[in-house]
This record gives C-alpha cells, sequence and structure tokens, in this order.
C-alpha cells in the first residue's frame, strides 16, 4: 500500500510542468494544466486529495479563486460536502466579508459571500498550491469569522522550502506533493 | 421519468439566487454559489449536465474561466475525459492561442494552452451561462484551430432571449435550464 501510494505521488509530480519565469523572472511555475489533461491523473487527484478526509464528515469545501475551484468541487462530492468559493474582491454578487493578507509588496484580499458558512459547519479549505500561505490564511479567518470550524487544510502541491503550513497553525495540513 | 427530469430542474432552479443589479445597474446576475452551497444541487448538476454526454465517447472538457472550472471537471470525471482550461489573458504559463470576441462595448480575448487539444480529439466546450454566446464561441474557434472536433456545448443556464446558441451553429447544445 505504501509502495503503491509513492507510485500514485510520482506520476502525478510527473503529470506537473514546471514553466520557468512564470509569471515573473525567477518563478519555476507548478502548471498543473497537464495534469489535468491527463484523465487518470485527474481522477486519481481526486481521490488523493479526498482520502485523508473520507471519515472526516466535512460540512464544506472551501475554494480558492480559481485553480482552488477545480478540485474543490470535486472533493466536495467525494466527501458528500458542499462548496463554498472564496473569490477576489468584486467578484461575489451578493453580501460579502472580506480579509487582507500581505504579498511580497503591498497588500491583497479574498471575500467570502456573508451567508455562505453556517455556525459550526466543518470545514476543509482547498487550494491547488500553498506558497506562502497567505491566501489561505486569509480564507480560514473569513470562515471563522461565519463561526465555521476548520477541520484541515487540502493543497495538491506544497512548497515546503516557505514552510506557508506554520502560518496555518493547524494540525490538519495536507499536502499531496511536498515541493 | 420525464416528472422527475421536470422535478430535479424545477429544485436546481430554486438553489440558484437571482442578485439585481450586479455587476451592474439592471443586470438581474444569476448566482449558483447557493446551488454549489447545497450539497445535494452540487451532485445533482453534476449528474444532469453529464447525462446528454454519456455515450458521446469525450476526450475533453474545455470549461471557461472560471465558473466554467467548478463542473468542468466534475464532468470530466463522470465522462473518464480529460479537462482543458480556456482562461483570461496572462493567466495560462506555457505557449497559448487567443481568439477575440465581441463585448457590448469594445472586445476581450481567450487563451488556451497551444499542446492542450490533440488533433482529432472529441471535444465538448462547458460554462455555467450562455448569455450572447461570445466566451463560448471563441472557445470553439481555439478547440478548432487546435484540431479539435466539437461534439457539444453544455451550460447550466442559458438566457434563453439573447439567442446565444444561434452563434454557435451547433445541433448539440445542452442546456440545464433555460431563462
Amino acid at each position: 500500500m505504501l509502495h503503491e501510494k509513492e507510485n500514485i505521488k510520482k506520476y502525478l509530480l510527473s503529470a506537473i510542468r514546471t514553466v520557468p519565469d512564470f509569471p515573473k523572472q525567477g518563478i519555476q511555475f507548478k502548471d498543473i494544466t497537464t495534469l489535468l489533461a491527463d484523465k487518470k491523473a485527474l481522477a486519481l487527484t481526486t481521490q488523493e486529495l479526498s482520502k485523508p478526509f473520507l471519515d472526516s464528515e466535512a460540512d464544506v469545501i472551501v475554494g480558492l479563486e480559481s485553480r482552488g475551484f477545480l478540485f474543490g468541487t470535486n472533493i466536495a462530492e467525494v466527501l458528500n460536502a458542499s462548496f463554498v468559493p472564496v473569490r477576489k474582491p468584486g467578484k461575489l454578487p451578493a453580501e460579502t466579508i472580506s480579509e487582507n493578507y500581505e504579498l511580497e509588496y503591498g497588500t491583497d484580499s479574498v471575500e467570502i459571500h456573508a451567508d455562505s458558512i453556517k455556525k459550526g459547519d466543518k470545514v476543509i479549505i482547498h487550494d491547488d498550491l500553498i506558497a506562502t500561505g497567505g491566501t489561505a490564511c486569509a480564507a480560514s479567518k473569513l470562515v471563522k469569522r461565519l463561526g465555521g470550524t476548520i477541520i484541515g487544510y487540502s493543497f495538491i502541491m506544497e512548497l515546503g522550502f516557505l514552510n506557508g503550513r506554520k502560518k496555518l497553525d493547524h494540525k490538519k495540513v495536507e499536502s499531496l506533493l511536498i515541493i
């Protein structure tokens, strides 16, 4: 079983493309479009992302715009949960609350619909990648302000050297691939 | 069965929220976040979107940024197909081709990775909503330029009075809800 798991990880890693100097010079961009374009890798990714949470009784998967939309809804279906998007400012049509987070230079913010999470909802935060953890941390603050309980975080890839999981301060941070 | 189908449509329609004057005065925005927040509606939507294409042997679901990412990957898994995103300019990291389309005032454009579709691939174009059909039409041109064959279009909602399906000029345009 461990052997099989390692083989799946190797397969998924090989399906991800590294694009140099995107979006700017010096950044090695991890591109999951090549993973999505491989139907076997697509199905395996949903399966492996869902696995750590099969017994979690999660109510809601919160997916972060926009690559968190790709697998967020698939995980939601497997876990029999609902899906709530966290978006960039001005994209959600109804009443929202927002949180700022720091960038290398300046700040940015994310929003969630004010009526999207019910008090006591058990929530998993999902995105394709965790780097410094700023966006995921801001999303978790939004969920908590609405009365939700974070039961874990789910990422396809984690840039381990940036130690973003430290910012999340949670015992259940599940990354499929540590890079 | 027809009765059941009508009941499902009524249920899904009731799960969609109409937000007045978004993104600007006079527009009645159809908000699917309330549908996503209902786990039964979420699963039913994937099921009903996939149904017309179960025997299509589709190779690829092309989903349009960013609400087409939500169900595009779910349909892809049900149909055992892969997923390819069409995005706004500058978002895709590798080599792209692009197409312009007309807006009420001016033009906009969409991009696809140049290596994402193989010659002869059978492709379904998916988005949450078809209004005038401009974006879906531009996406279909991208797919055809890469040698793909459009076998159909899939939308959750269709604004029937705008007659966007006329622009697509295809016999298989499947909209779950005509509004």
